[in-house]
């Protein structure tokens, strides 16, 4: 069984870049030999009486009729794995193929853990808040972005929230990333997000901007450790030919010591999965090393901790749709969807007057954001095309309008654009 | 849309006994207006691009075949409620159902909010922890107890963990609870968790322990605030005629202005539902108003900095299970196997030999509790009986073995007995 010392020692031993970003509930979190490790060892014995789950005596759930009836093949093949308590660190079979399913072919001898099964992707970056961010920490975010990373590492853990402009004359910019990395305090730790595609921005970089920023980030860990949160949400959703899609993780997993990506990432929009709540999270560390034990011990406490094990239903469900022959086809054929809308409202945005509909350089993921004209303000505009043009988008505050076309149909979102276009003139003129 | 000022207004003129227990994060908490409340909105209008779902179009999911076809009749008819996002509080009509399901049918008048669902029980105390517990606040446990209170408020939020030991010579003791309260510094808030029927234990008071608990602390509320916490995980199992099941919550509410009961249940143990991770929480403030709303806004906030959103799919499972006729035939089943298990134990426990098998007083939930010989320590036992035995039990630490009678066949529970009666004596003769 590891002990604070051990579980603490076996992360300095590997990786003193993350023993200098650890918090201090990171520092004190180790999972604790109570029920769910006392259970674990019972798994094999005749009679368990270990865990507190209602089951026939055997290890099958007395599951009600009045549920199993709702489920179809998933109760009929795997009621036990669907209804009982999840391993906390999630199902073993999940991770497996979660794991193989991300991993491109030529990162195969990249150390990385098994992923551990979270709630949704929200619960990853919160456990990996919790994990490094005491008060003060500096947490890099390119902008725009999403508002929610405010209250995970900002509210929850009083991380200092560094936002990093990337956007310049309404195009992307990988060198702000970099340039920030630098300009905090020397030898000081930081954690910096990067989600692309990005929300909001629905971009990716290029692979001249790719080079850049990885290059970038593993000159600038000569000087600092650098915690680096690949948010890959949004994975696989890039729609121009020429933008890698491969997430940036295994471009920067084993670059330098001092540079350490995770990979954040789950079945809610690679699976439209949205309300099955199954997110990953992903170590660079060689799985089954003492490190990676050692940090999975770490997270596993903190997740038993806030919400006790991660959702075996939608486990089991993300399994057996992983396992289904076709699958990878019917994926494709979202993100063909998706890729119809995503060139359609950009022949729309061609369309419309330049002066009033500027896009920022958008090529990927789900979102579209505007760079309203001068003096428009963007809740002003929200509120007038939900109060008299039927039509609702979400401000991002100052200039910045985004616009969610992947849940709009492909013939709408012309209608969409004459709308924002007839408001935006309306407003300008009066 | 409500302000820091005004959510924090509304809960010190409604509550101030909820405002001198709010923690340094619960009193920054507050929804904040971006894209969950932005899309909200947003809901009825034509065109919706506020939220990052893909959907065909109109507000449906475009969701896989691999998956809908796992599903049965919850895909057949129900599809976007179940792989959709849920509201952030919960499914409205979860919440409503729910609450109609747990109100006494005494308790009409009793001013409770909607519970907000949350993930599984745990994350109902972790959000309750976050919004109550700062650094060094006294958080009350009847001991022995639940290992995973000490993650959640200890770890997490640094409270101070107080055991109160309600267990003298086998016996439950409801004034050691009131006495523990008294005990603090005068004028201090306490948080106080009441967990009956009772992990580990298995015990729930009688009439006369409950009149001398809920009145010991509608006293003691005159000297400080207290927020106790009921943590009826284990809601409706009791055995024992005479042994009130209805929770502690409902003869709490409304007694004393600084008194404040929150009730946690969920669907975990009542719809043997372990896996779906769908828990409750529900405050003594009347639905919808000012106060009511103020918390509702801190817990979103709280919520959706840790997970985002409950389990849609989960909770659409709940919804249909509840209004499927017969599920309280089906509910009480399940009850009555555990009622059978219950007397078989007691039966199994009364023929071995008193000296060596001495059961902390039970009469309810999951569990029972052994109190082993002198000199035996439970962790020793509980590797032997692993070892030597095939039998898996749980080591409170000091003398105390928990047996979880809830996972074991009415006829292997005599087997166990045996084994441990053999095991002690065994290891009592080395």
């Amino acid at each position: 069984m590891p002990t604070h010392s051990n579980v603490n020692r076996a992360i300095r031993d590997a990786s003193p870049a993350l023993d200098a970003l650890l918090s201090e509930l990171g520092r004190a979190a180790e999972y604790p030999p109570d029920i769910p490790f006392q259970a674990a060892q019972a798994r094999s014995v005749s009679l368990n009486a270990t865990i507190g789950q209602i089951t026939d005596g055997s290890g099958g759930i007395l599951a009600l009729k009045a549920v199993s009836e709702q489920l179809g093949s998933l109760a009929d093949r795997h009621l036990d794995a669907a209804l009982l308590y999840s391993p906390v660190e999630g199902d073993p079979e999940l991770r497996r193929l979660w794991a193989r399913h991300h991993r491109p072919s030529g990162a195969a001898g990249a150390g990385s853990s098994l992923p551990l099964v979270t709630i949704g992707l929200t619960e990853a970056l919160s456990l990996v808040a919790d994990l490094c961010c005491d008060r003060g920490r500096a947490v890099l975010v390119p902008a725009p972005f999403w508002g929610n990373y405010r209250q995970i590492f900002g509210l929850r853990r009083g991380a200092s929230i560094v936002p990093v402009e990337v956007i310049r004359e309404r195009r992307f910019e990988a060198r702000a990333i970099v340039e920030a990395v630098h300009s905090q305090p020397e030898g000081e730790p930081v954690v910096l997000i990067l989600n692309f595609p990005s929300n909001p921005l629905g971009y990716s970089p290029t692979v001249d901007e790719r080079t850049e920023l990885v290059e970038g980030l593993v000159r600038a860990a000569e000087a600092r450790p650098i915690l680096a949160i690949c948010d890959d949400a949004y994975s696989g959703l890039v729609f121009e030919d020429g933008v890698p899609s491969e997430s940036l993780y295994w471009s920067l997993v084993g670059r330098h010591p001092s540079l350490l990506p995770v990979k954040i990432d789950g079945a809610t929009k690679e699976l439209v999965l949205f309300g099955a709540r199954v997110g990953f999270l992903t170590f660079p560390f060689p799985r089954d090393s003492a490190v990676a034990i050692a940090v999975e011990s770490k997270l596993k406490c903190l997740l038993r901790a806030s919400v006790g094990s991660p959702v075996a239903l939608s486990q089991r469900l993300v399994v057996e749709t992983l396992r289904t022959p076709g699958v990878e086809d019917e994926v494709a054929t979202v993100r063909e969807i998706l890729g119809r809308r995503y060139r359609c409202l950009k022949e729309a945005l061609a369309a419309a007057d330049p002066r009033l509909l500027r896009p920022v350089a958008f090529n990927s993921g789900c979102f579209a954001v505007l760079d309203l004209p001068d003096g428009l303000d963007s809740e002003k505009v929200r509120r007038r095309l939900l109060a008299d043009y039927d039509t609702g988008v979400v401000s991002l505050g100052g200039s910045y309008l985004r616009l969610a076309y992947c849940s709009v149909k492909e013939e709408s979102l012309g209608t969409l654009i004459e709308r924002i276009e007839s408001c935006l003139s309306a407003m300008l003129s009066e």
